[in-house]
């Protein structure tokens, strides 16, 4: 079966994406799956389009070089972003552009314009999966396409995949998660004795944090995550102003240091309780005893232990962030969808 | 959609999920699932069918009361256990009985009688899927039915399902778990200052271990689990021969101190490595470091660290035994192969 792509945005996720497709190219042969990119729309670096695929080789080697893609060999000019997505011939839009999550804009208009031209659509873009996801759900199932976005959380760690499939079968009765690896990793420095300041200073110059880190270290990317396993697990739709939300900026060495003799760690966790239909959430500093599998957990690492009906509780340590991780994650969904449409054509 | 259910085999796992798809019934029906239980063979506990339906309350009080099933009510006499599998108006074998693991019969005719006739076929017996897993596989994908399996290896937690989707796309180059809740147990308990005998007692005292514990402490069980693993991801069937194994039984409270003035704990470690493409396994003590997610694994739980080419390292931790947490496995098994049907009817 042959896939085309079209990509709305082409930073690092989408970059290292692409990589892993040439990593894969052939293997994913093997598997029946032959892909081709046939145009790339993106605000800062420019857009291509090629209706028998894109040199995939040359567009990285051309954005490396020039931090642009439209001098690509063998590209033609291509459209905006809206254009990309319903004149392309494309079967799947990767849709990677930049998080917003007060308005998921303009990604969501992405979102909706894909599914209503019935193309399948994969993301690691957290706003809309935030904002509109059962509206945006809704529109997929009634198009008859697929809507992926296993990178939203926790990169290419399979959480989506885990709560979509077998896990979900036994009543998830909570979730609890270190879900930011910069604000981890900055409180992870703490414990070794560095300052709050000089422990965000080596996370800045690590690449994990933002100049302006706020969205990490003020909880709101935990939220936004939190609001998104609410949906996916859920179906219950939170709202910011549901959230109670704790950054770790007040955190001292000397709460660590009494944490520590308590036998504990401070981690920011966002929680999901449910309790009969009753859904409450929040992002907050907590002490976490030694002995549970989240406090081993350290640096830019995340986790997700699920309390589960059957099963007690259910952990899992992955990655949190990384080009190559986060590209996974489209891997993982791209690979979904095709077992899913080669499946429809055998039955 | 209604599924008929025939069970081979019918102790505490296959009881325990009796009680769970009986908890289960309304939300399954709210998913679209309608199953019946047509008949049951168990070698000591006897056989009955009703081709209507057989009353599952009835059936789990009588077994309760009688340590037998023959005088449900409403139950007519049932076949042996191969008969059961031909003529009862089964879809779904639940394959529960003992497990083998030098012959893997009788479980091992089961399954394979069970595919021929077109049935599909969930278990958690790991004879089979240890010993002869690359041609089971091979008859139920040429007869059409699925064969699941996710309880062969730590109970209901969600290994097998993780194993064959989303994470088996990125090269998986070594796997690295505590696959053994028994020795686990000893291990934590010894960490506290009690000998291994004291130990060993106390898991019997509490059922986790068996009278002749020699499956467990000796590495038996880690060892099967093994085998099936490297079978379901690297399609790779390792003879018992291959794999160097090691039980706990020579582990000392000496050594157990000076792993810890190490920073590590003694931990038996099932582990498969693939380089280039040749596959190395062992069961082992191995010290691990505190850092490590594997170091804070306490008690009867379990886990596994998969190394891979583009995550990096992701370890799920969860029960790895237990009758309710073991019937959950078949209930996720149940609900993917209806998924898969149900799917197949819409496309």
């Amino acid at each position: 079966m042959q896939l085309n792509l079209a990509f709305i945005g082409f930073g690092t996720v989408g970059q290292g994406f692409c990589e892993i497709l040439l990593e894969k190219e052939e293997s994913l042969r093997q598997l029946g799956l032959e892909y081709k990119i046939t145009a790339i729309s993106d605000i800062a670096k420019g857009t291509i389009q090629n209706e028998q695929g894109l040199n995939l080789e040359a567009v990285l080697k051309t954005v490396k070089e020039t931090g642009r893609i439209e001098e690509t060999p063998g590209a033609k000019p291509g459209w905006n972003s809206l254009e990309t997505i319903t004149k392309s011939n494309s079967d799947i839009i990767v849709e990677v552009s930049y998080t917003d999550l007060k308005t998921a804009e303009p990604a969501l208009s992405h979102f909706k314009v894909a599914l209503e031209n019935k193309k399948h659509l994969i993301t690691t873009n957290k706003g809309p999966c935030a904002l509109a996801f059962n509206e945006l759900s809704a529109l997929a199932k009634s198009q008859g396409v697929e809507f992926r976005y296993e990178g939203t959380v926790m990169s290419g760690t399979p959480i989506i995949t885990l709560a979509q499939t077998s896990i979900s079968y036994g009543n998830i009765k909570e979730i609890k998660g270190i879900l930011n690896g910069t604000t981890n990793f900055i409180l992870t420095e703490m414990e070794k004795g560095k300052s709050y300041q000089a422990a965000l200073k080596q996370a800045q110059a690590l690449g994990y944090a933002e100049a302006i880190p706020d969205a990490d270290v003020l909880g709101w990317d935990t939220l936004a995550k939190i609001m998104i396993l609410s949906n996916v697990l859920f179906k219950y739709p939170l709202k910011v102003s549901d959230i109670p939300r704790q950054g770790i900026t007040d955190v001292s060495l000397e709460d660590i240091k009494k944490a520590r003799e308590k036998g504990s760690k401070i981690k920011l966790i966002g929680r999901i309780k449910r309790e009969r239909q009753k859904i409450q959430a929040e992002v907050l500093c907590e002490r976490i005893p030694l002995t549970h599998p989240l406090a081993s957990v350290e640096g830019a690492l995340n986790a997700i232990t699920f309390k589960t009906e059957y099963l007690g509780d259910v952990t899992i340590v992955g990655p949190g962030a990384g080009r190559k991780e986060t590209g996974f994650a489209l891997l993982s969904d791209l690979c979904q969808i095709y077992q899913r449409l080669s499946q429809g054509r055998k039955k």
